[in-house]
């Protein structure tokens, strides 16, 4: 398994993991991540001590008239000798997190990191949290001109569906899969079946997506821990080796982008990841994909070459993405059903990558999974993120 | 020189270094970034496209309504394809986005990475910029109770000055020093040479703090460009060895430390550092650090190991620390006169000590200097970064 790496960097592996419900959160975002925090450190069966370094992927902290959240966080934990910083990426806010995460512990600037998203927005109405996650666009060309996610997003779709003669149908059936994955989650926001007609009998938000083509807004935290593969050596325990870690990014606007049809941030950080894991994406054996909306869930599985440029919006309707197909796309539900609490997301679809390369995923689990990839994108794709994972 | 790390890190040099005149931004935070980036990217002589990587250190973006900034700046500088993330420390936001980059370059997950640090809070008044301000602190327990900064440093200075029966004179005298120095800094928000009577005189902001113990609000920009020591090489310029990058963390709430003068973080950071650098404070020749208020630059002093404990306040009163004394501290103005841009703080140090090193600092240029530190809190010290340079 050769390395593609420019330094002398080591083994990492994710041993411990855990997720709040997503939904609504009650408590604070201190509680609810130091909560989380202690839960994936409880997971790893590691001595909580070891932490030296404390990344907090967090969008919206103003919001709830708190910055500075990592010492709030390490010192919840008993950990206030952590060195803490909080990652803002937008919606990637969380993959991005673990992606510097992993270098720390890589590099061995720590032996052990642990990254905790966290994002509450349920204390302002829908439309002020609409305008929040404007403020992940280019604000001045995007959002001032009216276009909010949906819009931007529907921008995509309507590229796509021209140049690929696909059809609203095809998209429903990403929406009908996910939410299918997650009742099987105890964590998911969404614990609600929906049929194909169901979707395209929604209204519509921005044509030609639908509100069953939209993920939720959700409140929700995640943790995973990061360690050397020495130091979980020496604890003797297991978990998942974190084979490769890729970043990539696109230009803001989406009008100045070359094609509408796929995001360049994406194949960036895939192409990073792989070539670091030295392996290929037909290796990959389930994904956890960036489904803000149905859309995203397509141009992802194609830009990230697990399906054909083109082939994407086909792959939920003959079964290949379904949890019993050959490549299993979001199995936890994904943002559209799990839930998008902006800053836990990324750092959530790790926690479901530990889960099923654990085998503890229960009724959703993906058979036989060694190999999985999770893919974390913020706004339309300005940023990136992308973890290749392998079960130890 | 021994270095002491646990993986194998690459030389990383700053090659690279620019900063806007701090103090009120017409610009947008965007452009001021971007001109910023581009500067210090002029400034190293190197291709643009070498830069894999930009990290933004910028802490109150929502006020300005944008967020994920990481793409607007990389797309300003024709970088749309750079991986980017904004970091979030508080008022150390600077100092642990340059650590962060350093960990990048160090392990090789990439060559070159370009660290903005920008902040725009002149848009809000005054009160609601210090409201801004105390999302910094732990709200509920600390700015939920009326404690502002102001209040929070003043109980530091009075533990201290009750503790080593320091005087409010010598607090002055730091403040009077870096005015003075800082009127040989063009880029410096405050010209005014201000005397100890002046400062003595100035009302009482919380006692025994008076206005000008106390730094401003400042706007501003600033950018470094890190790179491995191969590609320096490669490309045949010098720049600025980093030879040492740490950080560490405190107990969130003052009222919980064990010691009210002290701040732990500090002196983590610091220990970090210098093994990494295999060198001890006695090698510094100069350091900038984090004078927020007078007192500030006190306890760093002391806990960087520049001076012994409970000696920091008599360093600004008998020359110690003046730009032509043994060790000068904070030669550009410190946080006190240079200003506070709170995200460009940190990467503001590291322009002066990039200046200092390559001698190209004017008037305020210290003789002789091969070593220089930079020293960036957030808040009362719940996160912290320290890095020491040396010219190469």
């Amino acid at each position: 398994m050769g390395r593609s790496t420019r330094g002398g960097l080591r083994g990492v592996r994710m041993v411990g993991a855990a997720m709040s419900k997503f939904g609504k959160m009650d408590r604070s975002m201190r509680e609810e991540a130091a909560q989380t925090g202690l839960a994936a450190l409880h997971r790893s069966g590691l001595d909580p001590a070891v932490v030296e370094e404390i990344l907090v992927a967090n969008a919206f902290g103003l919001v709830d008239h708190q910055g500075h959240l990592g010492p709030l966080i390490a010192t919840s934990l008993g950990l206030e000798g952590a060195a803490t910083a909080t990652v803002e990426s937008a919606c990637a806010s969380g993959g991005v997190a673990l992606q510097l995460a992993y270098t720390s512990v890589a590099s061995g600037h720590t032996d052990a990191t642990l990254v905790v998203g966290v994002e509450k927005v349920s204390q302002v109405d829908s439309k002020t949290a609409t305008t929040y996650f404007t403020y992940g666009s280019d604000v001045p060309f995007e959002a001032g001109c009216g276009a909010t996610f949906p819009a931007l997003y529907a921008t995509l779709a309507t590229a796509y569906l021209h140049k690929y003669g696909a059809t609203e149908e095809q998209l429903a059936h990403v929406a009908v899969k996910n939410h299918k994955n997650a009742l099987a989650n105890p964590n998911a926001h969404l614990h609600k079946a929906i049929s194909v007609e169901q979707v395209l009998k929604s209204p519509y938000v921005a044509w030609p997506l639908k509100f069953y083509d939209c993920c939720p807004f959700s409140d929700g935290a995640a943790a995973v821990l990061l360690v050397s593969e020495a130091l979980a050596k020496a604890w003797g325990v297991g978990g998942v080796e974190v084979l490769g870690s890729g970043r990539g990014g696109s230009a803001a606007q989406l009008s100045t982008r070359a094609s509408l049809v796929e995001i360049p941030g994406t194949r960036q950080a895939a192409a990073q990841a792989f070539s670091q894991a030295g392996l290929r994406p037909k290796d990959v054996d389930f994904a956890e994909v960036h489904d803000c909306f149905t859309i995203a869930e397509v141009l992802a599985i194609e830009d990230l070459g697990l399906v054909k440029k083109g082939k994407g919006a086909e792959a939920a309707v003959d079964g290949l993405t379904s949890l019993s197909g050959d490549l299993p796309v979001n199995p936890s539900g994904g943002l559209k059903a799990k839930g998008h609490p902006v800053g836990a997301t990324g750092v959530g679809q790790a926690v479901e990558v530990f889960e099923q390369l654990d085998g503890r995923a229960g009724a959703r689990q993906v058979k036989g999974a060694e190999v999985g990839l999770s893919h974390n994108i913020g706004a339309t794709g300005g940023s990136c993120a992308v973890h290749v994972f392998r079960r130890v």
